[in-house]
């Protein structure tokens, strides 16, 4: 009933839209043709949420949109969930070497990474998704 | 270096383009809300690939798209990655106690599940994002 993850790389740097992803020497080959894609999906660990505490917590009130009620981590993209990963499409703006440069990543610097998935419109995209309300007021996320 | 999930449920039945996933019932309470969207994303254990050896594989020629080139695995959809999490975006049909009906889901029964998130058109859909030639043959993913 368990899985283990093993961190690929990590979130180096972040200024302004812009982050900096460092991926390990040892998984730099899983990297190959990745250029050819505008669009990323980060998978990441949201570390500073890994505590027994914060991955207890079903149930929150999203902070950051105002008139949220009270719902469900699984509806919500709350960091705290009872597994700490966080999931961003974000635009890849260069690759060199083992890191990549993308826009868009809603992490922290020190973020370790999980998985990265080329974004495919046929099968990630769906602009009329519905979602409530309080979800449009307020950040993306 | 390592992080640890622990599964809050499990892919009961897929039958025709419907799966049944049923969540534990101590997760549930992490559902509350869930209906007020349309689409969610699901992330899942690819279990059969939970392998040492498919592990450690960071290259493929993805098999199901003709003419795919040798590729990374961060730059493929391939099962077969060194954290083996499946990512897929899901019609939600219905919600009945700890269970979802969901449409679309590219996972096998058994499968376990990681985390489920709403999806968010502001953040997650990107219509016009670029992908290789090859991708854009066979299946979505």
């Amino acid at each position: 009933m368990k899985g283990e993850l093993r961190f690929i790389g990590t979130v180096e740097r972040i200024e302004n839209e812009e982050a900096e992803i460092a991926i390990f020497p040892e998984f730099c080959p899983g990297l190959r043709g990745i250029e050819n894609y505008s669009h990323l999906i980060i998978l990441y660990w949201l570390h500073q949420r890994d505590t027994a505490e914060q991955r207890q917590v079903l149930q929150v009130i999203p902070k950051r949109h105002p008139g949220a009620p009270l719902v469900g981590v699984f509806a919500s993209r709350s960091p705290t969930r009872p597994n700490p990963i966080g999931m961003c499409v974000v635009e890849l703006i260069r690759v060199e070497n083992c890191r990549l440069c993308v826009k868009g990543l809603d992490a922290v610097e020190g973020s370790p990474i999980v998985d990265i998935k080329p974004y495919l419109p046929r099968a990630d995209s769906v602009p009329g998704a519905r979602a409530p309300e309080w979800m449009s007021h307020g950040p993306t996320t």
